[in-house]
């Protein structure tokens, strides 16, 4: 019985780390959609993500099935909600992938943002898609320094969304309404992809040392 | 044992209706405090949404306790899992109120939307006033027609949503870059804070009904 739940739980892990590749490459491409103005990019990542929707459900019902034949106490029980937590949160960055990718087919076959933001929004887009990448190799190997690492990256990320409100709401901004709607929401998405991240990092860190870090971010 | 097991099966309930009734007060102070530019009010709601964290985290453990003691199966285990999941969707609505709440504060004593959009956010703040107040009594009842009414009053907030941005892009609008964002941001706040109680309505019904609806939202 051990042995199986055993097994099992290394099934939970592999289905993590390929939905969590999957985001990763989600997240590449919606972003490089984004600053390329790449539409046909675009409308891939939009369709992608009801594959990682549909991971995540099945994940979900492989975890729920687990709690109800083998029972898990303890630290067992744990790991797997925890799964279900952080399916939960990987199904969200694969929307905001999607947000993101939504924004660059809308306003195609201009680009999102203008001159000014682009360098910020290339570095945010970078941080995003490295996080997911650490995110990945975080549950794969729950070697806990990525844990670290994805929380600065955070910090980053952080730091550029409120730049790019001082950029908006400076006297040299001359975007209009339109420019301004899309680089607060891009922004938004950004910021909130890379939470996500981080609210994964910490769980899979809590279960790697015990430390409990007791805020739901 | 079964009989501790319902005990502790309406402790969970008992807990998320406090949890949702706190949500339903404190996006009630956020509307008012963002439509009514009340810094008081909205100093409160930032104040409060440390206890709906508390709470919700409190019942977690709660809900991990009853899987590790009880291990349910079948429809009891759903109930415990589901539990888990409108808990975190509790918790984002109150982090929701809380960012409208902020908005107010930040533009203090200024009104943070101009003329033209405060009945659109007038009637945004009722609908989400009234679908969080609906979401406490199907918790409570469990009486699925609050959901279907919970489903038509999201999409009046989704249409009043779309309104926002034409208004936002339109020709008429004299707005700086300033109110442009927050009332994109303002907009997407109050659209979340409806789609997380659509999610967990969904949920309950679900869980009432038996008819799966397999998207996390």
């Amino acid at each position: 019985m051990r042995e199986v739940f055993q097994q099992e739980l290394q099934e939970v892990q592999e289905r993590l780390v390929e939905i969590a590749t999957l985001v990763a490459t989600s997240i590449e491409n919606a972003t490089s959609a984004f600053n390329e103005s790449n539409v046909a990019l675009a409308e891939r990542v939009i369709a992608d993500d009801t594959k990682i929707d549909e991971l995540t459900v099945s994940l979900d019902e492989l975890a729920i099935n687990i709690l109800a034949r083998q029972q898990p106490v303890a630290r067992d029980l744990r790991i797997v909600v925890s799964a279900l937590r952080i399916s939960a949160s990987l199904e969200r960055m694969g929307d905001m992938s999607e947000h993101i990718a939504q924004l660059a087919r809308y306003r195609f076959p201009e680009k999102v943002v203008p001159k000014s933001l682009r360098p910020t929004f290339a570095d945010m887009g970078r941080l995003d898609v490295d996080m997911a990448r650490k995110l990945a190799e975080l549950l794969r190997t729950e070697d806990v320094r990525l844990a670290e690492e994805i929380r600065n990256d955070d910090d980053k990320v952080d730091a550029l969304h409120l730049s790019v409100f001082d950029t908006v709401l400076g006297e040299k901004w001359k975007g209009g309404a339109e420019d301004t709607v899309d680089a607060t929401l891009a922004s938004r998405y950004h910021e909130r992809f890379a939470d996500h991240a981080v609210s994964i990092a910490k769980k899979v860190q809590y279960l790697a040392t015990g430390d409990w870090i007791p805020t739901e971010d």
